[in-house]
């Protein structure tokens, strides 16, 4: 498919449902209403769907936002990889043949959907979003410049990531000309935290082990110390990375207690290891950087386990 | 000046002497760096000098690098704005006419050099050195992309913050183009922190303290506390921004004892406060969401006053 193709759907047909994926983020969100506003700037019909309530820290992109009335016609879903992705409460847009077409930029992309448009080189999917606006010429508002930035910059890490390309720079750049605080959404996207999330953080790193010289640190969050914290559940999701940003360590791990004895492990490790080859061991999997695997047993025999992985990673 | 006369002398002169500013930073050194390889690669001599001892984690600007014997003859000092920030243990070089030119990006700059270059649109230093060289039409090696991409990346907080302009993201995007592995830079530079880190913002997280609904929170930072975490002093440094990360809150106070009696106060706000007007009230002054004062009694009474002074800012 080529970008044009998408932008003649696009000016061709009316009364659009995007989809959004379920525990939505900036990139799916900063697409979805980008995509939508650009929709009805043309005089079309769109609304954006999620399954799951939208987090109150994205109020930015969907303020002033009303679902209008229509009976849909076309259905895009934006950065949606999997239709179990699109989530329980919107059941009925995984079924076959219910989502018209689908734009990502995951190459694991499911092709799920009649028509798929994947650019695996693109950072964000807002990347995508923002070429098909431009290429149809039309003014583009500082509310859809403010999603798209919101999807690149968050799907990014800031600019920070791998995946960041001199293009997601310069597209950057260009949204940049339109009138969007990006200092004060950088802000909120990664600096300000709950209450509960400072709280939980504090607790992990005050309760961090170290292992082989401090090249391997180690969190583990049993459903009792959670349950102490007293705070939503959600505030411990995407810890994750916190054991790796100790000085030293090159191997940090997450162990988080699902139900009595069975735990799943969370992996990250610098360029000198390899996450993905680590978690094979116990059955798991995922990046070279980034994996995951789940074990059985007790949290002593899970500890042990990781550790004797892990001392085979430092082996010479 | 023009960009091109600061080539010209870098092409007609020999035997540079580069300053850096003590304490220094991703910028200066980023900067420094770049710019002695510029002249190394032209067949110059060039020696990159600095007050202190180059902090470990910038290594990778400086590896492999040798200093020159020659009679100096041109001093160039870069990202310095005022000659005391030359240090202590540069003396020579705080005399009058001891630097022949600054090239620089505050617009506070003393113009202390015989000539002073000073673009206070620049992000960062790097960004000016960045586009002499490309003026020069010489080639960049990759060691050159490395430093300058570190300077620009740095002192924007990786893009994140206000001084990032469409023209910080184009460079970023060429500096690209080079062998850099700006992922791993940028990795070193925000994600990874020192053990007795961990442990110093892990210990003032959990004693913040919040005030007004939570709009106020406040660090106490005595000499005591700071003593029983047993770390290195330069671990307590810029502290300050972290009150301002929790949700809810636009003003964030660190009360950092000096002296018996006497404190440091260091404010930042969010966009709907003052932190300049708030410190004037205790003859301090600042930016507008970053501002500090000095104020001397006990901690009791310190706290009070700047809860007092805080309340000025929420009354309507």
């Amino acid at each position: 498919m080529e970008l044009q193709e998408i932008l003649d759907i696009f000016l061709t047909n009316d009364n659009f449902t995007i989809l959004t994926h379920k525990s939505p983020d900036g990139d799916t969100l900063g697409s979805g209403f980008a995509l939508c506003s650009f929709l009805r700037d043309m005089g079309k019909h769109a609304n954006v769907l999620n399954s799951d309530q939208l987090p109150s820290r994205y109020a930015f992109l969907f303020e002033g936002y009303r679902p209008q009335e229509f009976e849909e016609k076309y259905v895009v879903a934006v950065d949606i990889a999997d239709p179990n992705l699109i989530g329980s409460n919107l059941l009925q847009y995984q079924q076959q043949g219910a989502v018209d077409l689908c734009i990502d930029h995951h190459i694991s992309n499911k092709n799920f959907a009649d028509k798929t448009y994947v650019d695996g080189d693109a950072s964000a999917a807002a990347m995508i979003i923002y070429e098909i606006i431009k290429l149809s010429g039309r003014p583009i508002s500082d509310h859809i410049a403010k999603c798209l930035y919101t999807g690149v910059a968050t799907d990014t890490g800031c600019f920070k990531y791998e995946n960041t390309t001199p293009k997601t720079h310069i597209i950057a750049a260009e949204l940049m000309a339109y009138n969007i605080d990006f200092a004060n959404i950088n802000r909120e996207m990664f600096d300000v935290k709950s209450r509960g999330r400072m709280q939980v953080e504090q607790t992990v790193i005050s309760r961090m082990k170290y292992y082989f010289e401090g090249r391997c640190s180690m969190i583990v969050l049993t459903k009792q110390l959670m349950a102490q914290c007293g705070v939503d559940q959600s505030e411990f999701d995407g810890l994750a990375s916190i054991p790796l940003c100790v000085e030293g360590v090159d191997i940090g791990i997450t162990v988080k207690e699902r139900h009595t004895d069975y735990y799943k492990i969370s992996v990250r490790t610098t360029d000198k290891l390899n996450a993905a080859e680590f978690c094979q061991q116990f059955g798991g999997g995922g990046h070279i950087r980034a994996a995951g695997c789940e074990i059985q047993g007790t949290l002593e025999q899970v500890e042990k386990q990781l550790l004797d992985g892990a001392a085979k990673l430092f082996e010479v």
